[in-house]
């Protein structure tokens, strides 16, 4: 009986992307704790710029100044 | 000091559906816990079908598949 | 699809009390909204008192004071 | 490693207190555990008042009773 | 900036498998959404098996009825 | 009518710490939003060091390592 919630930015999340996270984490929850998927339940949330806070900052305020939350 | 939290699907959910929703849960845990209903906080959450994901696949496409939720 | 988590203080809560909210969450839903039960998960997490604050003060405070969340 | 998430009823909260949000819990957060602002995230959720319920009535019903929940 | 919770039963999770779902829920959403991922936070939480209902009952209902969750 | 809920791991915090963190958040939202304290909850939820990931990996391992969360 998992759960999953995945908060993210809301910056350009595809329909393609999110249904890749939907079936890698039911996947890898199958293969990790031998669960059924039919049990296994996951929810994507988009969180706006502006109420996102990361190190006491407004995500929106870190992306003007250019900075990116980017995998260099 | 109950708080719950009601995570549904957004298909066409009706203001007295959610109206329904808060009073039951209130009542129940008014009745089962003898809470003073003014401690107790409901929130209902809508979810996008893109962003629901149920057995690996996006509720979006198990309902284009005409695979639906209700009780039969 | 709902998902539905209770969050209540720690205190005393049975195991049938437990069950009685179950039930009663998920036929609320089930009446409601005409959901298949079988997609209903429901979750309830209790929280110590210390844990939980309410008009800013600690829960096991404000019992320390005799004030308590029952209904009158 | 702090995660906060803060639910309110989406009733015109301004861009700049959201700031004031994620900057005093960030804040706070530093100067009582001494975490490093970088490992704190802040997440805002606003919920409309059909989808908020207190002592089992929708906020949207309360706030056409003219009943706020202003400080006095 | 993601966060992820995952929600499961009780039921032995050993710390290795914990470490697979850490690694391999930060790994997806570093390849599907490019993310830093000194940016991803991820969260398990282990719930009771009286604590989870499912279908309107307690999982140890379920489990001592002989009902598992396994994969088939 | 908020509800926040602050995730943190599971390291030492007091009684005390906590009574802080639910005075101050209560504070900031009443000056910030004008709330009346009596409709604002805090929950605070410990997390064990096996079951946060940064980054990838579990927590008790990078304490292991000598990775603190601490400001500097």
């Amino acid at each position: 009986m998992p759960y999953v919630k995945i908060e993210v930015t809301r910056e350009g999340v595809t329909r393609e992307q999110k249904q890749q996270l939907i079936k890698g984490v039911t996947d890898l929850i199958t293969s990790t704790l031998n669960k059924d998927p039919h049990l296994t339940h996951v929810v994507i949330q988009e969180i706006d710029l502006d109420d996102w806070g990361y190190a006491g900052e407004q995500v929106s305020v870190l992306r003007e100044k250019g900075i990116t939350a980017e995998k260099k």
